[in-house]
């Protein structure tokens, strides 16, 4: 195989037919953004959405907006569009607070549902917070439940007798190795367990099915591929055939049965509802409402296509024109195996993620030495993933790492 | 005494040392909005601050703006603005979260400070959710600890020896009444409980001294006085002493001693950092940012001086200028024992409530018969208290609310 030129890369571009929407982005000058799998890129239709709820509804109507203008169905609503993109019905997710505390409640209501099995059961590498929100419910409850963590090709033998709940992250958040949804759902199943899948680093970037594959429970964030803006609202899906007996812990106004009456006694609403807690984020939500139309109106076939097509591209042409680099490919090469991102090994992979940065593309880095890099679809071009390889080599080639103030660290989040 | 004539209201309005904040906001036509209590007016500077966030810093920098622009450190700015409104030091107080998922973090903390006592104390007409959310959390760790509710009157008499926790609202949702802050904490630590305030009726309106009642800990809204907009994140506040022993459940990545190295294990941080859970939410925390810029420049000295003066004024005029007419005072006339909000009980409250709303008046209801106003000193002229109480007046003396669609209900948060 030959690398790709960049005419080719152009082609394809030229017969994108996702190529229309890089339009309803704010796409800054001087940047290939390889980073929307951390931060999804501004859509313009979020931004006039915020701004008419700030000035013409909360500043208007004030009080008479949470009628007036359903903000007090926002996380229904917003629920609904996500589940869409996630292929659950619309009445099995809602949009509330963030992924941990979404996951904190799911855990609960869980390990509820499987009294007598006293194991969550997850991956070493699984996204940090999903251990950690995990150890704290652990915790809270004296040992009663305790986390155990596997190798992801130990999980199947692991899926015990003492197992109440198998919880994933659906794509790796490094090497974006994605699991086979199915196949674990229905060991976990057969193992008498329940399932929760984390979809932050999915959804919106992979065709999903849930109910297909009849998982019980999942949860993902708004601000990578849904592209709701910096800490967006999170979402949670609960399968309806769990919804009337789901007892999670924090049981604030909005998921009673009737907020407004002000009773003394808590009483979980019917269906999903019962999984709010606090009052909704209106313009946050409002936000990602807006943000999830634009994926809506192009659809997750042509996402996921355009989506493989991209991280394909990016990795014949590191593949083909970048070797001898001291680049190792972490990332699986099989389509039903990866999800929007590759991630290469380098020993100075920190310094030259910033040199590459420097020069515009920006990427991201994970410890210890992973260098990270995301397919948003909806706006980036072929020809910016063939611009993005030659500056990756040219970083490599001429040591451009080198020059790097490895100080000057900070989070990705 | 005879009522205070319009000319007088006005005379006060040319003195008023808070006059010129009226310009900070954004006042719509036609209204006088005594719900600020409830939902607070748009501050300028907060839709001006979220402009910029979402165009300049979000659309611009995209996933550098985490660094460039300080987001990382928002919790805690913000966190720090709201600890000089409430009487805390800076590193005792974060924004975060809701004030429901708030409280369960930091009463799960408060019961594992105090062992072997298994009462969550409060009171009967505590605000809903902060029951509920105790109720979950009781409910979860399977009747180890219970919530035991007392009429407001009988809560030292029920500080025994198995009171983990005092938890309370500083000012009733209702009648504006006031605890004493001071006095109900020293006796619950006299008995060897902790103590949790709720704010989100107070701060922002009441002068509060948390460090001087010695106060454990807090929670409160973004949404109401603090004027952060619908569904603003909430705050909570840990006593320095207490910080070390935090052990609060809801232990997502924000939480960690350092998020960013994707450590396998949970590591709290040091301080009151280790309260926060998931990745924040950017656009909401910098508007509530600016909302509070607004109310430090003013003062809390002022707000408080002229709130006691709007509520006198509105207590007045009713009692000298709405005799007869149904409405039975449930606010307490005490400076010391009162919020910023007074409350009339009315046998046909809510359509009459309906009806003062479309003659501009805004205020609210909560059931069973409870007519609620409240007086959010930054936007609020005692000439419109003055029009407020006539309008009450009219409505009341013409049987107006004899013409309302009682059936129009709807939810006010």
């Amino acid at each position: 195989m030959t690398a790709p030129s960049r005419e080719a890369a152009a082609a394809l571009d030229a017969a994108d037919p996702l190529a229309g929407f890089r339009a309803r982005f704010e796409v800054p000058d001087g940047v290939i953004y390889l980073d929307g799998n951390s931060l999804g890129m501004l859509p313009t239709a979020a931004a006039a959405r915020a701004h008419q709820v700030i000035h013409e509804e909360w500043g208007r109507d004030l009080i008479r907006a949470w009628n007036a203008h359903g903000w007090i169905d926002l996380p229904a609503a917003v629920g609904a569009k996500i589940a869409t993109l996630i292929g659950a019905a619309p009445d099995e997710v809602v949009a509330a607070d963030s992924t941990s505390v979404n996951l904190f409640k799911l855990l609960a209501a869980a390990v509820r549902l499987r009294p007598g099995r006293p194991t969550i059961l997850s991956e070493a590498d699984n996204f940090p917070t999903d251990s950690y929100v995990a150890e704290g419910l652990c915790d809270l409850l004296d040992g009663r439940v305790a986390l155990r963590l596997v190798a992801a090709d130990e999980l199947e033998d692991a899926l015990d007798d003492q197992v109440a709940l198998l919880s994933l992250t659906h794509v790796d958040y490094r090497s974006g190795r994605m699991h086979d949804m199915a196949a674990l759902t229905a060991a976990a199943h057969a193992a008498g367990a329940l399932v929760l899948w984390d979809l932050s680093h999915s959804a919106g970037a992979v065709a999903l099915d849930l109910a297909a594959c009849e998982a019980d429970f999942a949860v993902g964030c708004g601000y990578k591929y849904l592209n709701g803006g910096p800490g967006a609202p999170a979402y949670l899906y609960v399968a309806r055939r769990l919804q009337d007996g789901l007892r999670q812990p924090l049981t604030g106004w909005m998921g009673h049965a009737a907020p407004f009456d002000f009773a003394a006694r808590y009483r979980p609403a019917e269906g999903i509802a019962r999984a709010l807690c606090g009052t909704p984020p209106v313009v946050a939500l409002a936000m990602l409402e807006a943000s999830l139309e634009v994926i809506l109106e192009a659809g997750m076939a042509a996402i996921r296509a355009k989506s493989l097509a991209l991280s394909d591209l990016f990795m014949t042409l590191v593949e083909e024109t970048c070797g001898g680099l001291g680049l190792t490919p972490i990332s699986p090469t099989a389509h039903e195996r990866r999800g929007s991102q590759v991630a290469y090994r380098h020993a100075h992979g920190y310094a030259a993620m910033q040199a590459l940065i420097a020069r515009g593309v920006i990427g991201d880095f994970r410890r210890p030495d992973v260098m990270r890099f995301g397919f948003a679809p909806l706006y980036l071009r072929h020809t910016e993933v063939w611009d993005a390889v030659a500056a990756l080599r040219a970083v490599l080639a001429d040591e451009e790492w080198r020059h790097v103030d490895a100080a000057a660290a900070g989070p990705v989040i």
